[in-house]
């Protein structure tokens, strides 16, 4: 571990607001307290918040922290659930939102370069306008910034159809510690020349460098949509009918699955299109041309019909938002259970999905509380929400226990900890349970290479 | 640069016939013959061959490799295209083809889990008994192994819709140098923990350890497909078809491309559905459910028909396989212009492939010497094939100058001197006019995180 500099010196602050001038470097406390914290709740005061306008100001900036050992942290628009925007060891927090500029949308490249502080969903419309279409597409895709997307490999709905954000990511340029600019990729769709450093980037959580400028792939805009809204009487009916699906030789664009805790959640406060005895729901969306989408209903429900739902709805046009609305309705429902929860994303081995939800809702029963299961089941990505009152301490600790618990669950079914939201601060003691000490020791020499002294969002699990 | 042993020793070979017994250990020279090359016919003797059943033989050999500071050189059915292979320092190869058992194709958790050797033809036809769909397609699949696919990160037809194997690897179980045996990823389709190892793996040419176990994403097999062959009066209206198609929504499977030389070529030796005054010609495939297909290829053809294209045939069913042929006869017919060929494989921007295959005929042109261009337009990826006579010097002189043009023409055009093929020996000394001096100074310093002592197939381009 590095020594870093214990805090500002008063020639650091001088460094700073000489480079950032202007409100481009926050050192009042008051206003420090906004970049504190991310959507994981966690906190910690950085030392100063700069925003860089220009990749020259990013130069200046790494070339300085990396003489001075000072702490660096990328951020976003603060969205991450697990706390990798906090400065939880100090430093100064980067604020890449004034870098967010879409450079280019090229329809006969099929590429887009952009800035890092770009929201996802402006992208995604930008590329709408030519008919093109970038998939990626996060729960937070019309808050987050693509830059944010790209440090944490974010996956999202349509991932089991068009993969996650790696996927979509042909070149990175980014300033590595002490100021060098790594430029990785191209705009050529294929490129074997030389070891992957444009796809470590993606995921490497702002660890290895700070992204300026990324290059990405984009298909053509699919013509349309549908989607169809499944109620079964159980919730392995409902996993059997996903597989049905699949073996008929769908592919949807997103299948997503709910629990019986969650169509109950969301009946409290929403009149839904699914069968009153329905104890899990499965929500397809397949996308194509008109004709193409239309046949792919008709097979999905085929293919569903030997399980005998309790309830099909399908959503076209204007209809198609109503079947969504279901799963929209979740996460404002869950607070109906319990005031607070623990919302974690593991994922598990696809065919393991009703095993794990299951075992999640004995954990919860064994520690008295309620869970809440939904997710991307294509994915296999499970997001287990842990209800509780935070205000009640023997919940909290409850809640807790079941949090560890359903961490150990993951990774015994062969799944992961965390399928898209990173390890950041809340999960770090976890990852040891998951990768061995060969891959920590190995991962840890690479981001050295960038990162001598570990200066890059230090002090997080990963 | 290391210390490489210079030879092997007495002691190196009781070692290796005591490890490796039989004939799973080659030394006699007339047997090591058979893999001093590959399919660049660049060659290189190896000290000595060994033929792996085991992981534990894999951890023994690279343990004693690291202390021995001997040349290690993985090798699938030798298909490559630039020489990675071939063991140019010396060393041991080692032929991973008796590790070829698939262990697992899971038709819930769309996952298979196989070993190196396995031809990729033979998993995608095990795949598609279950109904699954394992999509990367080079055009060696059917002699190619899984392993020389990762390890080359090799692309193929059907990458302008799944993308490249990268985007199908889970999984990595890898045997580093010292015999440490390195797990990264796992069965989740999801998983964010730690840095991306595993897609490190992919495309890093053996260069880090031995992959004694890849884990691969499967998707349901598409129900049906169709190719559309299309014949325009010249190059540049063909590019334009390419663009209307993609600008229609349709995302096909595959966009090949060939020019005026390929189609001439190709004439000399078969009948073929394309007009007789097309100069340059397209060959889509789409695949999907019945009524999806059909509705693609008449989205397809509608979007052509302003271009006024010189033949339009669709096959379906058995027909498909007709307008393939002309595809797969351009590389037996570019033989009927001269007996031999350097076949490069560049890859630029999509929308500057006109450009591209217009300035290799010229580079062509100015040494005398024809150029015949075909490949995966959906990607930007060109075979470019300068036919010359090898028994003639200065045409041999000529091939090679304007090798070494066509390579600076990808890179001026903000493509890449190996869109699938790697680089290897023959691209090498090309390396570093693309990747600049930061970048091959990282790729060392991460690949000896992996190799302190560089025993992995070393002296290669990458």
């Amino acid at each position: 571990m590095s020594n870093y500099a214990p805090s500002l010196t008063h020639a650091h602050e001088a460094f700073l607001t000489d480079l950032f001038p202007g409100d481009g470097c926050v050192m009042r406390p008051e206003e420090l307290n906004a970049f504190s914290t991310d959507a994981s709740l966690e906190r910690a005061m950085p030392w100063a918040v700069v925003r860089p306008e220009t990749r020259d100001q990013v130069e200046s900036l790494l070339r300085w922290a990396a003489a001075e050992r000072v702490p660096i942290i990328g951020r976003g628009r603060g969205t991450g659930r697990v706390g990798n925007a906090v400065p939880v060891c100090g430093g100064v927090v980067v604020s890449m939102l004034r870098m967010n500029r879409i450079l280019d949308i090229d329809a006969d490249d099929f590429v887009a370069v952009v800035q890092p502080g770009v929201i996802t969903a402006d992208l995604q419309a930008a590329c709408a306008e030519k008919k093109l279409f970038y998939p990626p597409d996060p729960a937070s895709v019309r808050i987050s910034t693509i830059g944010g997307n790209v440090a944490t490999c974010a996956g999202g709905l349509r991932a089991v159809k068009y993969g996650v954000t790696r996927d979509w990511v042909l070149g990175v340029e980014a300033v590595l510690p002490g100021g060098r600019v790594l430029r990785s990729g191209r705009r050529a769709h294929k490129d074997v020349v030389g070891l992957d450093l444009t796809r470590l980037f993606v995921g490497a959580n702002g660890r290895l460098g700070l992204m300026t400028e990324l290059t990405l792939k984009l298909i053509p805009l699919p013509e349309t949509s549908a989607s169809v809204l499944v109620g079964f009487s159980d919730l392995s009916s409902s996993m059997n009918g996903a597989a049905a699906v699949f073996r008929a030789g769908v592919l949807p664009s997103a299948c997503e699955f709910m629990d019986r805790v969650a169509i109950q959640a969301v009946r409290r406060i929403a009149d839904i299109p699914l069968a009153e005895n329905a104890e899990g729901a499965l929500l397809f969306k397949v996308d194509g041309s008109e004709a193409g989408v239309a046949a792919e209903v008709k097979r999905l429900e085929a293919a569903l019909r030997p399980l005998d739902p309790a309830s099909v709805e399908v959503g076209r046009g204007e209809a198609e938002e109503a079947v969504w609305s279901v799963r929209r309705s979740i996460s404002p429902a869950a607070y109906k259970i319990r005031p607070d929860k623990c919302a974690e994303d593991i994922s598990v081995p696809r065919g393991r999905v009703a095993e794990a939800v299951e075992a999640a809702h004995a954990i919860g029963k064994a520690h008295d509380l309620t869970v809440l299961c939904f997710g991307h089941l294509g994915d296999g990505n499970i997001h287990v929400n842990i209800m509780h009152d935070a205000s009640i301490p023997h919940e909290v600790e409850a809640a807790h226990k079941a949090k560890d618990e359903v961490f150990r669950l993951a990774v015994r079914l062969g799944g992961t900890i965390s399928g898209e939201h990173g390890t950041g601060l809340t999960k770090a003691s976890f990852v040891p349970e998951q990768l061995d000490s060969l891959n920590a020791e190995i991962m840890g020499d690479v981001r050295r290479v960038f990162d001598p002294h570990e200066i890059m969002n230090p002090c997080k699990g990963w």
